[in-house]
């Protein structure tokens, strides 16, 4: 009986490449799946599925994971105020993993002999992919033919032609990869350590030049409105916000990050919907949440976004730090408002019932009846002297 | 004999009421110091001097503090990208510490009975003046007059022109912080938790309206040259760096923020140098850094942003950061290249022969000779491998 | 209508002097409470409300917490393993905190004016009760005579006589207090930076000489059974325990502390059961616990135990820092075995459904079947990749 | 011409199956290397190069490396009081690399073309070995035969002895690896959860039976003196320290670890010097560091410890953790008394002149002339102003 593998499949040259060889020199059970979050229209899906049986897959399954995506990943993203090195919101990585999650339910499912992937061995991806699938489906053969043969793009055109395989096979200036949270773009001006992607590399274009004022709504910490229109779910939130602040070309950024595997690399990426988030939660946080919990809250999402970027989002500690950020959130619930420019936007400011600075406490710089001048000179004295102290010690070892 | 007290002095209201009401209700002898961080000209501190004398000190004292600040503050608030709550760059934090240092040293110097100090009892100022003094100068009574009778205004106003003080005693719409680390601005869109300052309001207007890229070199972390000029100290190349990149509106933002006693703040800033130095510096950074170095730079950094702003400064635990830091700095040495628009910019890349992003070692998506694909697999294998017992062992108490 | 104080009542000196100071020379009505945090017997709680009426309370309330003391505390320092500086069990410090905050319902239950407590101003109690009052009880008034009128003991005893007061005036060699999380004892010996108590100054004396194995279950982190036998609530089988392990003079110890006030404080402790539950379950966790699980649990409980020590339980941060604590108890089930000797004791080893030191997966030291010396080969290649590139990068730029 | 191989060589099965294997059936020359760290006493050296020598080797070498472990490994693991998972001191970890580091230099001096070690595929040791191999000598072939071969203990004793190598194959009951910072032992009782090492196990038999006070002196964190006799350097003074404490069988210990491949692993160990330094040198840092110095530490050094036990000591965030470390130093000056008893022991106390607990400023628990009552009233009233107003915000949500 020939062996079952299960396919990731993009559609893209690699994959294809992936079930051509699978089936015809290997003689392999190709079953492909597509975990769609948020990248492929229905069209775009549909094409890849003919793309796949053309190719002569035995099955070809679409999943629509842009829920549970949210759920298990962005959620928590957003919570923690993930950005990568203060920079990227973790689009691809992110992605990845919850891709590698649906896969390995699916080798379960059709009880596999083999699940493969096509990446090639240069990238975070390979990485993700396998450590999912060998914690996930411990003991099912991993085939990574891309990676093992070391094949040349030029070398797969020519197999798959010599297969009389009927597709695109000119090479894209800019390789895109989109999805719910945020698009990556890489291009020559990526591979070295200088240059900018020029404007008609961007997947989209800069449509809006005016000002606008919009108003997002947090229940918890979860994106729950856009200017006073409730949706169904966050993720139905996100596409709708996306379409508003997108064309004004906000969330354009080049980041250069380390790899799991040890090297530097340096990605162009936007992701409009999720910086305009992030920033308006982080300041309707600023205004609910204690010192410490912002404090703290920053030191575990720098972890968390790190152990996820590394593909480690199965290990335990990750439910743990979900639990912390989880409830944080209880307080985070009011509107923030949000002034969008070409190219960048302002958070102007947040109304809620939570809100800490409240004049009934006391105005920053005008007095009030909460203390006295007298209690902040106390506070003053004690809070320094342990370091006064230290500073006396200190002279009196000169002295002697 | 009368009671010598040195007055930290701006020639505001609140301090000018200080030394009409010291010298002439308390008999005090009254010996003015300005701490100069970079706000005033030398036309207005001569301004101020005179103003000092007609009020009545006995002695007035300017410093230039622009170098000590940026050498015990500021060299560190860059080596750690230091951003409060991931936005303010502490500009007036900072500032307050430097000019209570050389105020204790004044007092010092003096051998003066008591300090003063002009602040109210609502903010972060007057803890940190508090606590300086308590620290540095301890015994030495320190006399805080608006604090302790909580005077209006409207009170001070009236007691100054019974002096006969000839001084501009119109409030300013917006009330002004300048200094070598940036510029605070409060006004009445700040009191309440929405508000953006109007346009009007910003000290630097914007006048360039196109693009314009600059190139910034940093040698083992601080800024020497500016579009390839070297500037003697970094003071200089921060303040010709303002001159280029403020007039595009770079840098202005709104801060909510945790003060010292408690309550929640919010300050406008414009920080056009000191963001672009940042940023630039962490680009370069995050090129010739280890990832683990980037991490504890972060965590150390978030510590090291919020004691400083808390005034403790003298704390010897900021001394050993300051160490870590500056060890970090080695190979922070090369050129930045900034775009800059309107009021925004990006940073275009790098060039350090420190830079970890070489070709030589494998280029991010593509194949090299620096490993195999087995050599990933087997990573993949074993850094997956703790969590991989987990969910075996989790799995196996289910079955049981 | 005279005013209406609550006091926080333990019996002794101070308190009693609170008691016939309020009510004689300030004709307050006085309700005094006392919070057993596992310290007192039911013949010493009569006892005190015996001397408490007889020293002219109008009302007198004794609360058994050890119930809410272990469910609101003491169950995440378990959690945490907590120790601060890696030794003192937090035993004074959580209790003061549940005390306060019960004495805070007594006074909202009983719409008092005001809330009292007997603490001098040079320890960490006056804060903890200090500012637990604030937080829970804003608005109500605090008063502290021992602490505003400095009063000596020998001041104290003097006033009393002459009030016909009948009390056991003579001091004790040690000060001692006693709680479910342990004793501390305070004498001459702890006052400088030498010294250790010498054998009699310890509550609990050593009557055990042998070598006993004893046998800890705990349930998802909580102390459930000791020798198999099952208690109804954890404090219980503490309590028990405790039983066991004291006489073998377990868990004595000198802690160096940093007060809240910022001085260093040293302090004698026993704490029998708490140092061998809390070992006993670090070990535990060690087994079922992934390393980032361990690693951040540290990190968290490092500043919990510091947090709590300085009395801001009420903090939102800790409930989020609790959260973060009992998700990772999850698998921490098993049992633990530990072997007592006089004086000190050994973790002999653990049995858990949950131990991922398991044969299936590996053994140290022996080959299995899990990986492949290539696997490990590969790994230590990308393990190591950044800093191999790190040096060769530094290299290169010393031969150029 | 044949391959120039660089052995790491204990004399022990495995490095000596490896010396026979490349001679006699790869044709390689062999030149063996040990680096002593503190296990081999002069006759125990001299017999390992006989036995190398023997065997076949081209050439053996002995490095005395006692002086470079202590001046790069265990001075800063000691700065960071350093125990992992608060139990183990590193004392097999930090000796690999060390060995590892003067491997790699001779091969640089040899020009050799490649390099071995005779670790397993099971353990920790072969990581260390490969990657401190890939960093230092990147390019130079790590050849690994026990690991590759997968030989059992049955199959090496055979081979040699089909070569005629006269030594004693006689398996140990338990196995010992002894160094400067401590022994460890591994036998049949820590292969599993659960068993004790007994007591002829270790290495160090118990025969002082009494009382003793012994006094550390500390010289900015390094130990100088032992009762007040002066070592040239600290290596001298950790050595002649246990060989008086040694026998008071303290400092034994069963760790419970997470290997670097992801299982867990258990060993015994005996560290009776280690285990004394760093309790007597983190008790005197607790009186003359601040708060947050001790703080800082902490965390520091339990990221140091585990990066160290992962291999990773050549990352450069290694370098900045230690001159963070080192300069926390400045003040660790002193005495530490320690009182030892048969498997215990007690810190007694210090005596430093930079000690921050003087009666100068305020003895704990007594009142002084530093602040009033009324700073600490006014302190604790801003010290939780923030979490006064949190819950009153939060009652005024449930009212509305």
């Amino acid at each position: 009986m020939s062996k079952k593998v299960v396919l990731g499949f993009s559609g893209g040259l690699d994959t294809s490449f992936c079930v051509k060889y699978f089936t015809e020199e290997k003689g392999y059970e190709v079953h492909s799946i597509i975990v769609n979050t948020g990248g492929f229209t229905k069209d775009e899906l549909k094409h890849i599925e003919h793309h796949a049986y053309a190719l002569g897959v035995k099955t070809h399954k679409a999943v629509e994971a842009e829920e549970s995506y949210y759920n298990s990943i962005i959620k928590y993203l957003v919570f923690g105020n993930v950005l990568k090195n203060n920079t990227y919101p973790l689009s691809v990585s992110a992605e990845r993993l919850i891709q590698a999650l649906h896969i390995s339910d699916y080798v379960q499912e059709l009880n596999a002999d083999a699940v493969a992937h096509g990446s090639t061995g240069a990238g975070n991806d390979q990485v993700r992919f396998d450590m999912i699938f060998n914690i996930m489906i411990p003991g099912v053969e991993i085939i990574t033919p891309i990676r093992d043969m070391k094949l040349s793009r030029e070398a797969e055109v020519e197999f798959l032609k010599s297969k009389n395989v009927d597709m695109n096979f000119a090479k894209s200036v800019y390789s895109i990869n989109k999805g719910l949270w945020g698009t990556s773009v890489g291009g020559k001006e990526t591979l070295s350590s200088y240059g900018m992607l020029p404007e008609e590399a961007w997947p989209t274009q800069v449509t809006q030049t005016g000002t606008e004022e919009i108003k997002l709504h947090f229940e918890e910490g979860e994106l729950t409105e856009v200017n006073g229109e409730y949706f169904e779910t966050p993720v139905k939130a996100i596409q709708y916000l996306q379409s508003v602040v997108g064309p004004y070309g906000i969330g354009r950024d080049i980041h250069i990050g380390d790899t799991i595997i040890g090297i530097k690399g340096r990605v162009g990426f936007e992701a409009a919907a999720p910086m305009v988030i992030l920033k308006a939660h982080h300041a309707l946080e600023k205004h609910v949440l204690t010192k410490w919990q912002l404090n703290w809250k920053d030191q575990l999402a720098i972890f968390y976004g790190n152990w996820l970027h590394e593909g480690q989002i199965m290990d335990p500690v990750m439910r743990d730090i979900e639990a912390f950020l989880q409830n944080t959130q209880k307080n985070v619930t009011g509107d923030v408002f949000v002034q969008l420019k070409p190219y960048h936007f302002h958070i102007i400011g947040i109304d809620s019932k939570f809100d800490l600075m409240s004049a009934k406490f006391g105005k920053y710089g005008e007095m009030n009846t909460g203390w006295t001048g007298d209690d902040v000179r106390g506070f003053s004295k004690i809070f320094g002297n342990q370091t006064m102290i230290w500073h006396q010690v200190k002279d009196s070892t000169k002295e002697s």
